[in-house]
């Protein structure tokens, strides 16, 4: 049957890929993966191979991006075709362009779903999801903007709770951590002065999100700079208005300080 | 070893489970389960218990919310012990308050994630994740307020997409339709003019996300009420400013007629 089936990976390792997941895997002729749009820091390629039984391909960047996946599409024409892409399929909007040109070409698209690093985040936090505005990615230094900074103080206008990815090149293996992202936004605090990110300000971070081990630390900008995080990948929230039931979440999950229970509203 | 493991069941039927949540139910000495949280449409306890080789015991509403999960936390103080809920977790803020009571009894808690209806939406539309505002339910017309209309007002006014979540009660089976939600957003327009929801906003519904077949169909308000999505459950997307591309997934993935290209921005 011709078909394109993209199957989330999930998170962290091997075994992030749902039951479902991994029977399209099995009765696949041709399964492609990617992994350099997010990193799971556990994932091991042959351990994979031997779970799922299947020879497995790893297309890059440049497959994808400058050939339009012209290698996965050539296969689907010919069989049922998987293509593994850590997380949830599309939340990273990169493979949208090959869904939209396969369809075009006739072929049959399917999603299988898998977890995705920003419901883990907001999972782990305790924090209510639905208080969450728009998200962010805080870039290198070299690609920084006052965006970030932007989008926290206009979430904490209404009251909203910001979600921010911190950039990472997993070929390179580099990741902005924690200490420097929070040391970015300070600098843009500095010029525009609107309150939403200074040393007083209230911030959990989060290392590992998804993996056996996660650590969480919330904590006041001032003193999180401090914290050693251990391995990446990094992630940042900058909470908006806090419910008192939110606040013993963070104290409980996060080791907050009792601090933290007077910024309840 | 006393320990309490949430694992999200994902979406849809008993294969939503992530492979590392099925060991962990495998290796558990009390397995536990809710299913009033959210909808999981095709999933059957039975085939569920077969493929885990456990008996899972159902929790009720009431024991959870009103005997604050005694029975799971009187069982993981013996032994391990797994709590499986749909979804993600956490995504659903119920359970937070059992694993603060478990933390703060000293037990040792762990999540394991699954694919969640939030990202399961999103990825299906192929618009973009980071241009999502505050999502909000539109519950049934008994406890209905123009909360709903005042979100999507709000994402609008920054450009952001909203994803509204349409109110369901598993137990008794009620789901609010799309067509309902879209007729109750409109009287609020009717009140509020703030021209967040007219005959002419362009809308994205979806049904089943998650499942084998799930249903998108992007139309204007007005053509969107006569669009049959069959099974439940149901949700609505309310596009902020598109990008092109945004647009091409619309009218790729979710049918979306071609007077949408002029909504580009």
């Amino acid at each position: 049957m011709k078909e394109l089936v993209f199957v989330g990976l999930g998170l962290n390792d091997e075994k992030g890929v749902s039951v479902g997941g991994l029977e399209e895997i099995k009765t696949a002729e041709n399964v492609f993966m990617e992994q350099y749009t997010s990193l799971m820091p556990d994932f091991s390629l042959q351990r994979f191979e031997a779970l799922c039984g299947k020879h497995v391909r790893l297309v890059s960047r440049c497959e994808l991006e400058e050939e339009n996946g012209k290698s996965i599409l050539e296969a689907a024409e010919k069989g049922k075709t998987v293509f593994l892409v850590p997380g949830d399929p599309f939340i990273a909007t990169t493979h949208v362009t090959l869904r939209i040109d396969a369809e075009k070409n006739g072929l049959k698209t399917r999603i299988v779903h898998g977890a995705s690093i920003i419901s883990a985040i907001v999972s782990l936090s305790g924090l209510h999801n639905y208080k969450f505005g728009k998200s962010v990615t805080v870039p290198f230094p070299a690609n920084f903007s006052a965006t970030p900074y932007d989008v926290i103080t206009q979430n904490k206008k209404t009251g909203l709770h910001t979600l921010c990815l911190l950039d990472l090149n997993a070929a390179e293996k580099k990741f902005l951590s924690i200490s420097e992202a929070v040391t970015l936004l300070l600098e843009v605090e500095k010029k525009k002065s609107q309150g939403a990110v200074t040393q007083d300000t209230p911030t959990v971070g989060v290392a590992r999100a998804g993996s056996k081990s996660p650590i969480l630390k919330a904590d006041f900008v001032k003193d999180i700079v401090d914290f050693n995080f251990g391995e990446p990948p990094y992630s940042l929230i900058f909470p908006g208005k806090m419910h008192f039931m939110e606040i013993e979440a963070l104290i409980a999950f996060a080791g907050a300080p009792s601090q933290f229970r007077r910024l309840a509203r």
